[in-house]
């Protein structure tokens, strides 16, 4: 698995000299990219995904959070008055490392997972998204070995491959990230030499897979960690999404010297401001408040500060229960909707978060049939979306949290139409065409970025 | 000059192999870090920072725009609209190459400068400095070496370093950037075998030196760039912003297909939205959306939309026009201050933008004098930061962008007196004596980033 960065970089010369060869009229600038540049993917089939918007399609693709929820009267009037009272500050520049007021607020938005973080030690950030990228950029050599969950959550996988770093996976259960194979693995690549720089997790209601990593497991991941000195980044954009209630203590608790935890406003109020944050040791953290400011001065006021008066002016612990029930609510609709349609697949029951992991029968790929999914008038992400070498043809990642219950069972019920197809394709051949044809494969389709927080 | 990337790579090993001997207690995760992350400058002294941002400190050290101009009623009452209107689609994500209907002003935005740009070849950036880190990672290998006036933006000169790039300066004089002088640089580094990746240049009221590059020299830089086959980025914040009116054309309309043009709302509108972009021949602009899904996977929403309806629905030109005149007297105030109280320096008199560029007397040191000036309550930007390779100490910026007429009088008055006892220990000693210490100086004060815009 740890050859996949050699046998990638390979590929780029490979492509950067053909097309540098045959395509020099299409780009002059061709030759004058960085090397990190060519490893960045392109979205392969822009035009299905324009497809997968049209609104008669019900996309079950996308991990945006349902908004309609909140409390726009509310949001505006608190717009309006934040510019007329702090104009010339909400409209200025801003410190590097975020606005004071909201770190102050962001400390006590981790509460509820126990960690107990500084404002100091806070880094705001353009979206968790950026705090990924933050990382990359301090820690990542080209080369450098990450540890993911098998799968992990696409956005950081292309993060980590701009980063030119290689990519090994760890398997999950049930119950979350395996510690046993994450020790093996953690051993195993010491043995040969390799630098890992960090392990990438998501603790809470796992994108794509669903899953929690176990309470009994967090002090263990913790342990075998700060044992090998590896670094956890531990990202939960969805920890307060809990069907059930409140969330189980961060790993971050378990030793705060040795995590970088990462938090989101996205899931829980709203993504348009593009306001996340990093709390990391305070040495790490004044690289980032670095990194930060080389990379774009600082991060909006205006959203800084709009959310840290939100946060101080609203309830908003309530307002992110009554999320919570309308997940449930979709999650139940979609594990209807699978019982009654997709017999034949198998999935798990999430207990939070936006996402169910589907497998389907053997002898069916999820990436081959998306375009047949598409044409049908529904969407999903391919489950080799998530992961970094290759694996993922049998599962498709489902989410539930942007369309309506009757938009869920509308979509699985299309969804079933084409796996039965493929089904009867199977049945007459003895394996889909698709599976069939390898190499074909890795030139398909694929849903981009923007569609799969 | 050339060797100025390989001399900082040895410093940062031997900083490296020092402080991972001695200073692991303090940072646990040193030896972890990417060769990149120790070539991020530290701000060295953040105490002096926190003094020079007293409010009874005249700083005529940031480059913030004076932003109690805008019409905060007018904002105020928008973005309330702008919520109750298209609250699901303002709060959610967007596309990660910006709305397009931001993208469709944009185009609007950039007639004055000649520039035609189609809003499929934008992309809007967190603010044009994210732009800089985006065409950074995109097209910077270590050791590639990118061109740069002398003096340059300090923020574009923090990215390169942190890109590892090596930064390569041309002479400016009243006209700008000499095109004499870059033929030959360019064909000098051709000869040494050493790829030039892109010439960063800034046209118009130069950051900081003041200075624009004059209509017959634009062609002139666009037709050698073109031949040498080397991409031009132009940044242009404050393209706008000229004292006796509209702008001359940009460089980028003498070929389109070799320049980068670089646009931001910072300066004209407001930096709390963070939003600026980036206009690039299609194949680039290309590789920027790309980039810039991995960093942050959109721009924020709010920002774009609030920022296009300004533009739609205000006179923004004209409040432009307004900005142009309040900087025109607080320009006409700091040269009749420097006429006043600094008769013993030397410097322009800019036509436009935020900044004067002022050279001491001989044997005064810009860098060394700092920590004075902020003792005497007034601060300002020293030479030192526009450069990559140790210039600038006998200069300083001076900015008269954000203070008022009377406090940029009184700035400069307590200016005075501190460049007046240094003369006095010149008159006594034959030279400064902070001037003498050279090995001391590369590790005095510097203001930091934030403060540099």
């Amino acid at each position: 698995m740890s050859s996949t960065g050699q046998t990638r970089g390979n590929g780029n010369a490979r492509v950067r000299s053909a097309a540098a060869a045959a395509g020099t009229r299409l780009d002059p600038w061709y030759n004058t990219y960085a090397d990190r540049a060519l490893g960045m993917k392109q979205s392969e089939v822009r035009s299905l995904f324009a497809v997968a918007n049209r609104p008669e399609v019900v996309s079950l693709a996308g991990g945006m959070p349902n908004i309609s929820g909140p409390p726009f009267d509310f949001v505006a009037d608190m717009a309006a008055r934040l510019i007329r009272a702090r104009g010339t500050k909400i409209l200025q520049y801003g410190p590097g490392q975020g606005e004071e007021e909201l770190r102050e607020m962001i400390s006590e938005v981790m509460r509820p997972d126990g960690v107990r973080g500084h404002p100091d030690d806070i880094t705001v950030t353009t979206g968790s998204q950026q705090a990924l990228d933050l990382i990359s950029e301090i820690f990542l050599n080209p080369g450098d070995v990450v540890i993911a969950e098998a799968p992990s959550y696409v956005g950081a996988l292309g993060t980590f491959r701009a980063y030119q770093a290689n990519v090994v996976h760890v398997s999950m259960d049930e119950n979350g990230l395996i510690p046993e194979e994450l020790e093996e693995t953690l051993t195993r690549l010491e043995s040969q030499g390799k630098p890992v720089k960090f392990l990438y997790t998501i603790p809470n209601f796992h994108n794509p897979a669903g899953v929690c990593l176990s309470a009994e497991r967090r002090p263990q991941v913790a342990e075998i960690c700060q044992r090998h000195h590896v670094l956890i980044v531990e990202d939960n954009p969805y920890g307060l999404l809990g069907f059930e209630g409140d969330p189980i203590p961060a790993i971050q608790t378990y030793n705060p010297d040795g995590v970088v935890y990462l938090g989101s406003f996205s899931k829980t109020f709203a993504p348009g401001y593009r306001v996340g944050w990093a709390l990391a040791p305070a040495a790490v953290n004044a690289r980032i408040v670095l990194a930060n400011e080389n990379a774009l001065l600082c991060p909006t006021t205006f959203g800084q500060l709009s959310i840290a008066e939100y946060l101080r002016t609203y309830d908003w612990y309530q307002q992110v229960k009554e999320y919570r029930e309308m997940y449930h609510e979709r999650g139940q609709a979609m594990q209807r909707a699978l019982h009654a349609h997709l017999p034949m697949c198998t999935w798990n029951e999430p207990e939070g978060g936006f996402y169910t992991w589907v497998k389907l029968p053997d002898g069916l790929d999820a990436h081959a049939m998306l375009p047949r999914a598409v044409t049908n008038l529904v969407a999903y992400v391919s489950g080799t979306a998530f992961y970094y070498d290759g694996q993922g043809h049998s599962h498709m990642r489902l989410s539930f949290c942007y369309p309506t219950p009757e938009q869920i069972e509308e979509g699985v019920r299309r969804l079933s139409a084409v796996v039965n197809a493929e089904l009867e394709l199977v049945d007459m051949f003895g394996v889909s065409n698709r599976v069939a044809s390898g190499s074909h494969l890795a030139h398909g389709t694929e849903i981009p970025a923007p569609n799969t927080y």
